[in-house]
């Protein structure tokens, strides 16, 4: 951790938010690092993993350095953060996982991280469920196994049987970037197999909410608009269930 | 105003554009700057608004310094150009704003923009119309207020009883900025809200149709195809109303 | 062809993956340069056009320069990369083409492509098939034309009575592009008319469904997912006909 345990403001940038917008550069400081960051309902960590998530499936790379630095003031590990960009990569294309890896790497090197803190290249996998996968397996394989062969293999063997196993990230917190990646591009069709997978993973209702809540800034409005109704149907089915 | 009464050809891009794509040249010297732009369905004024909001929208900074030069030479006011990009920070995600923020401020710079000229950051607020907002209130309440009330309370205090109550850009041209983004970044499920209000505020139908036809050249075709069924049925409904 | 036979590695960039995501890095050799880019379903040639379609559809200039000249190594030549952005602008926006544009300029420098290579800004045009292209304006004409007049008029004489039929491209090519582009930017809405298109111009079903693998790394898992259903649909319909 640094000495700072609020977020940094980004000098360079909020000198120009001020030059263009002073209107703008007063709602970061009073509503983004004054009271959305503040709430209690996500803490910092996960608010970290949130908005980088968010700024990587939006391919926004100015913000990626100063929100970097503030994910690992805030606890979250250099080997969980070259975790979640590999992640990112499957889940929001390669492109932006490079992209983001750019303006990331002077972090690493400012902050001295060393390779060797990373995770290796192919760790011991966590167990797999395997009668949970079997029957995400089994369900893909009717609808696209026909179609898309190629697909449904690089699915089962990359994602659900390597990648989503590797230990270097927690399975609840890949859940939440990915939950948060999905909303922050407006891709809504993926959400409710990824929020039920992140809610079996651990994350709470309440912590849910507060994504689409957090995400609202970071990806606007409207992304929270369009999955507020398929985040509550997943709350609602769940808790009828 | 400039004494540039038509479009700024951006000099190193189109140089850029012919060495590669000389066809590519050719149909925007001959059908953006020398028809798009002449059309009279729209203001030159109001495609500047519409062509900033799509740009931000998409996170597309190379044209920004280009079209805000434009609006401005069109008659879009420094402090309207703050407020718009303040507004669509809500509305596109704060790095949005803030990547377009940091590709504005040399245009600024050069043309000797005064921060004072700018309009406060706490200006006094135009009247809100509270029968109109405690309708939209209570229906977001009822759909959403139970699972994420954190969304509700940012969006009624935030959002409806403060941003679209500044009074540095007119209502009718934040409408105009706000379903510009939306159809640009496809974001249609949001679009008959925002239309009905645009229009309520003053945007006629013949403007409404110009706006998705000037973003099929800067969001693309796809973007204008997704959203007319969805202005289409906008515009059918008000006029059976 | 340059003496390179397999994807160029990325330098700079596989260094800087390597300081931030070794993981990232182990997969991109392994599973896209040394397994993807290899499989049969889709050439070589073929791949070059998706990706370069779905890095300018995302507007990732990173990748540009490294798969431009990839693209020219497997065969797709100077003035098919050059007609590929032109309709690409019309398809992801204008600003999409022209930030790739600013990517590829040193690749065509480098290269020493000369403008003369390129093919000429208005050639010959390809014959129109003029029943085809009346059923298609008489339909987009009975549901739009009243409501978007300018957008109709500019579909007819800029896209299918221009654009589509300029020879530098094939028409294959040019499908091919664009429902790669569709597909990587989640406009899923536009792709029965496009793919059918396609598969009309040659495009199997193999290597469709091929398209959607290469692009589930290229624009995410989230993408390809989302489009499999529309595009096992028309697989279906085509089928049944």
């Amino acid at each position: 951790m640094s000495n700072q345990n609020t977020p940094r403001s980004a000098a360079i940038t909020l000198a120009a938010v001020r030059a263009v917008a002073p209107a703008l550069a007063n709602y970061t400081e009073a509503k983004i690092v004054g009271d959305l960051w503040q709430r209690p309902e996500l803490s910092a960590r996960d608010r970290g993993i949130v908005t980088l998530a968010a700024l990587i499936a939006r391919n926004q790379t100015i913000g990626i350095p100063h929100y970097t630095n503030l994910a690992l003031d805030h606890g979250v590990q250099p080997s969980e953060i070259s975790e979640l960009v590999t992640h990112l990569a499957f889940y929001t294309g390669w492109s932006n996982a490079f992209s983001a890896i750019m303006a990331m790497e002077q972090v690493f090197a400012q902050r001295a991280i060393d390779v060797a803190e990373l995770r290796a290249v192919s760790p011991a996998l966590l167990p797999l469920d395997e009668t949970a996968e079997a029957q995400r397996a089994a369900r893909v394989d009717a609808q696209f196994g026909q179609a898309f062969p190629g697909m449904v293999q690089y699915t089962a063997d990359l994602l659900f049987r390597d990648l989503w196993l590797r230990p270097g990230l927690a399975p609840r917190d890949r859940s939440l970037a990915t939950v948060s990646a999905l909303i922050a591009a407006g891709q809504v069709a993926q959400v409710p197999y990824h929020l039920n997978r992140a809610m079996d993973n651990g994350l709470t209702q309440a912590q849910a909410a507060e994504v689409v809540t957090h995400l609202a800034f970071y990806a606007g409005w409207p992304c929270a608009f369009s999955a507020m109704p398929v985040v509550k149907d997943v709350f609602e089915q769940r808790a009828a269930a």
